[in-house]
């Protein structure tokens, strides 16, 4: 059977949770795909620290250790900021190797570059796990957009948000410990300034933006406001009227074709679909011309709900290349 | 260029639907696909009825005629019952002709035998439109389960009824009004019983069953209730208490393997994901392993929705034929 050899790119909670799945799926991956795929580098900042017990032999420091590795073809990445990230990709798929990717700051930079110089190499960019954790609203659009024109996508597109928010009506709890709690539990970064500004919600939204418009507003143009212009009283009060707070990023493309965006809080009914939308998960309405409008609800965050996500597109990927034979 | 020809069989609401989307969006799909779909035959019982102008030439009432076309290589199935949709479809799979089907009748009584038969020869099942309308549950489900297990299916997937109980509640018509009125806006069959009687829900619950598990509970076994059990009254009871009745299916994998059903009614809180599900739409949550809860949320009857997925399908296809070139 044929071996594709595959690497992950940072270790961190979504690096390994992709290790933990293609090791707990192996038997499942390899009947369905016909391939057998093996985790042959991972490339970390510091070596000595072994998170997986018997990945050891896999770490390297070194991007070009792992381009030397004979049958590499496979890259997952998994680390934050937009360099060196992008750089590692670029030179992956000039090496031939597909390459998955969770990086929304990265991606809604750079992303369409990736893809164009992709598809001049003849491997694709899953991107899946940009966007909503484990909510499939990249491969939901693309399936769309076979058929429909989108006019406007709405969501919840930050889970520590929404859970800090959740924790703050259901518990009564200040910004501040829903903040700590969220950092606790693993959901906020140590920095937690992307979250809550709104910024995290901004770059997926730009993502979106790509996909469904093929451009993006004038980032400068698009409105963010975090969710720190929301006090524990605004919230009390938003429950005793019946109604909650959610931070909703939008982009639309207006009718003289205009893209434009916008992230912040916004109070909902009970009749509004975001409205049960609560913890840590995530919600995308799509506004469809021959569907109407598709929403698509699930955990926003979180090792496994990220992880799957980039191995289903791995999975998508070798099922693409496996092809389909029959005679049009 | 490639030119693709295609049937239609059955011109009703979703057929002409199927017609109208492939002609307005013929460039773009010509662009995206690099082929040409042409309409070559529509199969009708009464050909003297042109239903859409321009179209006569195109009907025929013998399915013969339907296959001795030549390069016909698509078959889209718009018709209710099982027989003689199967038939029609089991020759068109050994023509060698892709299938795209809306018939949850026939699929989910005979849909694992016509995916072996089109394995067989090299040719797609498309049936996304047998469940939920627009909402694309099953593209859904097959990209979650090439890598999570999938333990339990539940949703609203009949929009005639979850319109009817919306009506009931917010206009406080009888249980026969709202049915009327479905039946005016061609929701409802003018035979509701399968509506009304949970059997349409029933039928597409048993084609998720299939998809998530490989297999179906005993047709004998799943209690189906109706929502012909809901009085007004009851309805005006839940309300006054902030509930809602929503009439849910739900298929799961007990601990000890055994795939159990149910139909019925069900009343819901404001907390919970089906509270704001109005209308005609339908709503599909889905337990996996690694991701948690899905859920797909849209537009779950009417034309243009069920005809767009069933392009969806088609464009999936050609997309799937047109390959990916790459060496591994």
């Amino acid at each position: 059977m044929a071996v594709i050899k595959a690497a992950i790119l940072g270790f961190g909670t979504v690096g390994q949770g992709i290790y933990h799945i293609l090791n707990e799926k192996r038997e499942a991956l390899r009947e369905k795909l016909g391939v057998e795929l093996e985790v042959a580098k991972i490339l970390v900042r510091d070596t000595s620290n072994e998170r997986i017990p018997g990945t050891q032999h896999l770490l390297t420091d070194n991007i070009d250790e792992v381009f030397a590795e004979k049958g590499m073809q496979v890259v997952f990445e998994a680390i934050v900021n937009e360099e060196p990230a992008f750089s590692y990709l670029k030179q992956a798929i000039e090496n031939k190797c597909h390459v998955v990717t969770a990086n929304k700051v990265m991606f809604a930079k750079r992303g369409l570059e990736l893809q164009t110089l992709a598809k001049q190499n003849g491997v694709f960019v899953g991107y899946e796990a940009t966007v909503a954790g484990g909510v499939p609203v990249i491969k939901t659009l693309k399936n769309i957009l076979l058929v429909n024109d989108v006019s406007c996508i709405q969501g919840i597109l930050n889970g520590t948000t929404n859970y800090m928010l959740t924790k703050m009506r259901k518990e009564g709890w200040s910004f501040e410990e829903a903040l700590l709690e969220a950092q606790r539990l693993g959901y906020a970064e140590a920095d937690p300034y992307n979250d809550i500004s709104g910024q995290d919600a901004f770059k997926k939204l730009m993502v979106l933006s790509d996909l469904a418009f093929g451009e993006q507003p004038a980032w400068a143009e698009v409105e963010v406001i975090g969710v720190d212009t929301i006090s524990a009283e605004d919230v009390k009060v938003a429950t005793e009227q019946g109604m909650r707070y959610r931070h909703v990023a939008e982009v639309e493309r207006q009718a003289d074709g205009k893209i434009v965006g916008k992230v912040a809080p916004m109070l909902v009914d009970r009749e509004h679909p975001l409205f049960p939308i609560d913890d840590v998960f995530n919600a995308v309405a799509i506004d469809t011309n021959y569907i109407g409008t598709l929403t698509v609800t699930g955990p926003g965050a979180g090792m496994y709900p990220t992880a799957s996500v980039m191995v289903e597109d791995y999975a998508e990927i070798i099922g693409k290349r496996a092809g389909f034979v029959v005679t049009i």
